[in-house]
């Protein structure tokens, strides 16, 4: 067994470094036992659009944090109260942080576990929520194996499907949930705001759930062909059109049904605004799109940001055209999506071979963890692919 | 039948009259013909709080409009496409205007019907939405009477319980509307912002619907009072204690599972700042009082406001704790209610007592039409009465 | 205008024929007028599985009785009080006769309307179910049009797929509303029993919403065929094999999330009984085959049935395996769909292109109202098409 | 510490026995160690309904089981991954055994737990459904603490409203499980089938959801009486009137919305046929009484009978009235209550006083363990207490 730990670690904004860091141990972060516990040995662990809010300084963490909430391991330790998982399962660890025992995790509701993090009933991997390694590293610690881990059932056919099945531990799922709560059903026109990564994992699903026209709206050429090669309609935000009038001119109907916010608070306007950061932009935006009766869900990271040029958004605080909205009978949900809630079915989908043009539409780049610095860069600038981490050369080429 | 209809209409800001106005026909505000329609005698038609809107000048309307919302009375005609309902019969009429034939209604969502108002999609009485005159008044016109209309089964059986069966056309549906969408359910427990008429049916519906712990905030001792006398906890806003705080004294916890904003963006803050106007006091509080994992209503009315005093509050921009509340997953649902989801089943409520305390609680006078004027000052000024005139002198003395 | 309406008419079981009966006019069975009514010149009406039911004497219709329920057709006549269509719409006409405005349909379960049917809270074309003509002839009345029928948005776009969207008059939201009931969302595995027309829409369906392992078990290899190619598993219940053990063999698991009974009273045995009838094998089959936690759905048609061997069917008594489930807390939803819940939706997925697999799988066949007899006697020997009769030679070649 | 547990143990049909068995230990039933479980001294341990089926040979169990599964206890003894319950604890037990680690504990379906009974995935205390000792008795070892428990916020508290909070291991939640699955909301109607403990929780819980008309069908007048003088409606089924007869007398209409079976498969006939055992008769009195749109509840138990009269009654199959059932789109849920799903919330509404008309309707009686056998056959003879076990004499005289 290794004795270290070679990791990608926050040294300051736009100063990631891989580092040799101690193996880790079936000990939870205020130093208590874990006989609930597991060890992995990382096989995938991607870059996610929200770790570079760490990266450019607006979600500050400290020095020396371990990055990466989005990894797919196998178990090589587990503590004495793991019951049903064994060394040599290859699972995929959602990002949220869960105790399995609270009220909110006893209702699925693992975005919210109220014990993991004594700040905020929140918790996550390489985050500052609970004071959790991540996982862009060799090895990982997980608390609560049995409860949090899903285990693939075959591990070949598993490994002949990694690209895609490394997507659970956060992006699909946490795109679908941005459609469920914005009513997403089939037949349902949808609107999804951004083509990064996770967007794209929004139009996937949308795809999978059968909806019927399904419109991104971005300002990379390159992140907008990948959608629209594969069976969604695309608005470029650059055009100094209004959006409703683009939304128009696809489906004819100047709403959709349901629209989701994939951007967070580093958006920008519309058209001449292009240029312009507009906190409140894209949640605004997916107001705007969404019709009277139908709804909208936010996947976008929104926070108080302390490098903000305002102190209102500093505070956390935005200004949402909410007053315009009312008449609408707008629903509006937010927040991190527990992962469990979806992951094993999306897992079945996949398997299935339910979503085909999964991996046409990430466009995903395996990396070794020594490229991991500079794929922040690449992805901070806009890039359209979808970095994925492979600590220990373990995925096999496509 | 009578020749005229005497109304309460809409003169300019704090400047209701009564006048005698054509008596109602069968014909749309467009001038089509509604073989659907009903004109009903009005037997009670209560004064709302969103009454108030339009009395203070921030919801514009026409000069000469018919006021009113709520309104309960007997079938004295009907079109020739009306097969369920028959002259006598006693019914409670929703305050949205709906169709009955459009996507939202079809799916009961009557609070965004797409035909009734050119404008936008949401109609209703007395509110310059769709043109559609208001009730306070002795005659009215409905259209679509068999999808609108609900009738009470005995008539006798509901005159003996008008005060509380009148509450059917807006704001218990309103108030329950707000605890549904809130997630409230037997055991929850419930913050409601503002102890005014609609404050009190929630708290009422609250308690029908069998909530744990219900804390009432606002202002005004009298009102208060009511929901204290009556199985609730209340807070006192102008206590200078930050409202967490004071959620505590009471539960032993500082948020709670469902909360609930009956105010809208006449709010004010609290304690030292009780006298402020804070536009977004009420729904930052309420998002505030949610636990995660919990949701929120906001039943309270937001709009562009015309004699705001700043820019951003006349464009319906209003500053929101959104960065603050993001970790905490919120749900923030808006918007009008659609009475027809629930009036049926809260007429049943009424009708087998399960509402014994809802008189108590809402603390109803019974008024002329001409009282009307004099009542909308009254009410503006905080008064703990819910007024309800009766045109007809029909409602017997308590 | 036609003075005559050329119509399949029921003459006795196995005895259909075409007549020439009366132009239809805007007035109820009862003889009332319907100003709400539209007349409709049929495009396409399908003969389903369930007019066998009626075909071969099990629900007794009055001799001379118009056939059929499914129908798509174009606008020619409306009464004055539609508002929302006109001459030249084309539309589907959900099969379930619905007012509009009782309770139920006001919920949109326009499956139990409350005034359509003077005998019992349901109502449909062609199935004696209040007296409603069915439509397989060239003209049908067609009453409350503006809330039953669903326009299609472009006549030229949707004639282009009319043989698709000719199913959502029935089968298509029919099968769909069987998953919604047994709760099949993304990643789902199902069972399907019965690869008839219902069946096979099931299976699109199931895709169309992103199922995953899909089964569907049958006797008649052709119909098998056709699911086997459009990516679903099949089952030929020939096989003198368990069920349970068949679907393990395909997902390595012996029950599945979601299983639903498209087959009715008219099942059989598995294997050495597949010859036996066994009125409650279908539905015993689809509790089997569900795992606990799962549910169950009944799409197949059970009732009294006069011409049962049985005192106990004749009564509509079926013996379940009540028992043997119950500790796997069997949900069991069985009647008729409300298709105006799902039929707008499924229009929109399929006008986008997100079913291209619903023709191959459904297997259709254009015939014309003289070769319909013919059709009844195909179809109940197990034909694997789909019989879509033309009256008026509108359906442009494949 | 004490080195015995004494404890009713099953000897064989109608035969309890109390006897002195060994101190629990955190040992799994197939001899593995338990860190997350638990050892609780029992403060209340209720005997229930479905004890009678054991008692008289129905549920078939091994000679010296200790019987009983609705228990509440303080904890004493706490294994070495238990974090979030220490010793002092006071808490209620679902009846449900459960490990919070398997897909379905994950969706909280607690009632078909996957792994904590080899033979089926449902496991309970003191039901030969795992192995499971049950808890009338002094001690008791509870596996999974930290998931299962659910812990009194204050001991002194809870001590005073102890017979109202004991309810919450079992037929409280189950009683609203049965309602919640059928459908029931504020203004509902429901009807009741049996007065029994859990039959009158039943009442009770829908008193607390606000349902409107609440009618309990029962044959012993005593029972009855508990609930009528609680703002219930009753029908004695000993009366030879026909179910829906009895309910329009009482209604107006002859159909609920919301039925639920609370007797299971020792249901006898109505009226002239009140003395003969009809199996199936429990369930098809409430599919009956469901109106169209409507929905059912099966509480009561059922399963495959050794000592039925009927080889159908043994294996399990029941004669179910669903073809005349099927016009009526029925829906129907059984099986066992998740507990988890609603003890907390329940919980609440007792501490909140939402419920005074609990203890009245439950008329409950403290005995002691010596007291048990003979308790079993009064209760087995149709009382009208609900027995509340006090091994300690912990319980304070009322």
């Amino acid at each position: 067994m290794s004795e270290t730990n070679r990791a990608v670690v926050f040294n300051g904004p736009r100063d990631m470094r891989v580092e040799s860091l101690a193996y880790p141990k079936l000990v939870m972060p205020n130093g208590k036992k874990a006989p609930h516990g597991a060890i992995l040995k990382i096989v995938a662990t991607n870059i996610c659009g929200s770790d570079l809010h760490i990266y450019r300084g607006s979600f500050p963490v400290p020095q020396g944090m371990v990055m990466g909430h989005e990894m797919t391991g196998e178990v090589i330790e587990v503590g004495t109260d793991v019951e049903f998982l064994k060394e040599g399962d290859l699972v995929s660890v959602p990002f949220n942080v869960a105790c399995g025992r609270c009220r909110n995790c006893k209702a699925r509701r693992t975005d919210v576990c109220e014990t993991v993090n004594p700040d905020v009933a929140c918790g996550a991997y390489g985050f500052n929520l609970g004071n959790w390694n991540g996982g862009q590293s060799e090895y990982l610690f997980v608390p609560y194996a049995d409860f949090n881990l899903l285990r693939f059932p075959d591990k070949d056919q598993a490994m002949a499907k990694i690209l895609d099945l490394a997507l659970l531990s956060d992006i699909l799922p946490t795109a679908f949930h941005g459609l469920m709560e914005a009513g997403a059903k089939p037949g349902s026109t949808v609107y999804i705001a951004g083509a990064g990564p996770v967007g794209r994992c929004g139009a996937a699903a949308a795809r999978l759930l059968g909806a019927s026209c399904i419109i991104v709206g971005d300002y990379h050429r390159e992140r907008l062909e990948l959608v629209k090669n594969n069976g969604c309609e695309t608005i470029d935000l650059n055009q100094d059109i209004p959006l409703q009038d683009q939304i128009e001119a696809i489906l004819g109907e100047r709403e959709v049904d349901c629209a989701v916010d994939y951007v967070g608070s580093e958006a920008h306007g519309i058209g001449a605004q292009a240029g312009d950061p507009q906190p409140a932009g894209a949640i605004n935006q997916v107001i705007d799109a969404t019709r009277a009766g139908g709804a909208t869900g936010v996947i976008g990271v929104y926070g108080p940001d302390p490098i903000a040029p305002t102190k209102a958004e500093q505070q956390g605080v935005f200004p949402l055209d909410f007053g315009k909205a009312w008449i609408k009978s707008p629903r509006i949900s937010a927040g991190q999506a527990p992962i469990m809630h979806y992951h094993r079915e999306l897992m079945m989908a996949i398997l299935w071979d339910r979503m085909p043009y999964l991996s046409a539409m990430l466009n995903t780049k395996v990396i070794s963890l020594d490229d991991a610095p500079a794929a922040y860069e690449t992805f901070e600038q806009g890039s359209s692919n979808k970095f994925i981490i492979d600590p220990h050369g373990s995925i096999p080429a496509a």
